[in-house]
């Protein structure tokens, strides 16, 4: 019995709720159960108050998405909630690759945010105004040697590069050893900007390069935006500029 | 005289009115004067009927900014409006750099909003769940040189690659040999997503694989997204895993 079951994968954006589109509050609104980790869920938590709310802990993304299909299937409309865009490391993968597994029928809603890279660039002025790679450096679920690999790849392109994940309290070389690599191609006075909580009240900005960009704090809370060779900081803003004739 | 003046460089999101952000709806009606591409203006006419409206013509994107900054500095507030995420390949960086140039000081807010990468991939499922690579196939402002690069570094990653202005009625064949590149490192294959005005009343949707991509409708209104090596089409969703053990 799944007829009247949905579930809404929703981007809630990087945290303000001002960042939030009207249609993933709407999807919100329209749930029987939000589910989300604990974290994601205490930033929204007063628009759902009547609900039946399940948090969860953090690394148990894969059990989340087993109990949205279960509650689905129940008949329920359940909302899966992600911070940023769920579709970029986030939720929505998860989500459909369990209902694959499953052979699910049920009814799913991919409900599109304004992802970190997108944020922590509007905060610095507009430094990803020409192609860009974004790569994550956590190897718990990719093989360093494919990481590295892409940031080699990243460099030689001339890309712009955010990098999501770029530190945590037990990958503290990754964001070293990527500097390195990246200084093969890069030049040291690179622009780069550190940008921690994007969009959040406690919203902190570094604009430095990339000699000297681990001068700085850089954490899991943290997006790191990379120049191409164009790119530049002036009057408090990093661009990257499209060409145009200005 | 520009003290109470303001930009804000607003990102509207994919069209449709409900992916808009409650922040950039805000600055729209804080705003006394409101300028965009019209197509553009006329996605949000409706709230903004009592503000003076100024549309402008496509390719005049440098004029516009230089108006936006008259307005703002004889102490105007003016939403300067942009589809989709005004910091990608939108007005967010011209706008800068035109402040920039005329060593203006009014202050700029940028707005961000869903990129079109993030609100295609959403229409398909999944696609974008890892690292991506984010290339427009428009060289009016940048050599072809340096985008067949980027195809070849993107490729060689193996990033799922997300295609911004894939071919116009003038750009016929820039897409077809991005194809025959990719082919170079990806299998023929590998998933691909053709969405077209995603979000959009008239959205339509295309999954297909890089051997038959070029057999699909591919114009201005569409996004690519190419798949990596893992990348999968099932049950009507394509899904790029992120590694995690369903």
């Amino acid at each position: 019995m799944n007829k009247n079951g949905k579930i809404y994968v929703v981007g809630i954006g990087p945290g303000d709720k001002k960042h939030m589109t009207f249609k993933a509050v709407e999807a919100i609104e329209k749930s029987d159960i939000v589910i989300g980790y604990k974290k994601y869920i205490e930033l929204i938590e007063d628009m759902i108050d009547s609900k039946k709310i399940v948090s969860s802990q953090m690394k148990k993304e894969v059990e989340r998405c087993e109990k949205t299909l279960e509650y689905a299937e129940d008949g329920k409309v359940v909302a899966l909630v992600s911070s940023g865009d769920a579709g970029v490391y986030g939720m929505a993968g998860i989500m459909i690759e369990v209902l694959l597994k499953k052979n699910s029928t049920v009814d799913i809603e991919v409900i599109p945010g304004v992802s970190a890279a997108n944020a922590s660039a509007a905060c610095v002025g507009a430094p990803i105004m020409h192609d860009f790679a974004t790569i994550s450096l956590s190897d718990l679920l990719t093989d360093w040697s494919l990481i590295e690999k892409r940031i080699h790849c990243a460099g030689e392109g001339d890309f712009v590069i955010t990098i999501y994940n770029p530190r945590s309290k037990k990958r503290q070389e990754q964001i070293v050893i990527s500097r390195e690599i990246l200084l093969n191609y890069k030049s040291k006075s690179t622009p780069v900007a550190i940008v921690r909580n994007a969009k959040r009240e406690d919203e902190e900005i570094v604009l430095t390069d990339l000699e000297h960009m681990l001068d700085h704090n850089i954490d899991m809370f943290t997006t790191l935006i990379i120049g191409n060779s164009k790119s530049y900081i002036k009057g408090g803003k990093m661009v990257t500029p499209r060409g145009y004739r200005i």
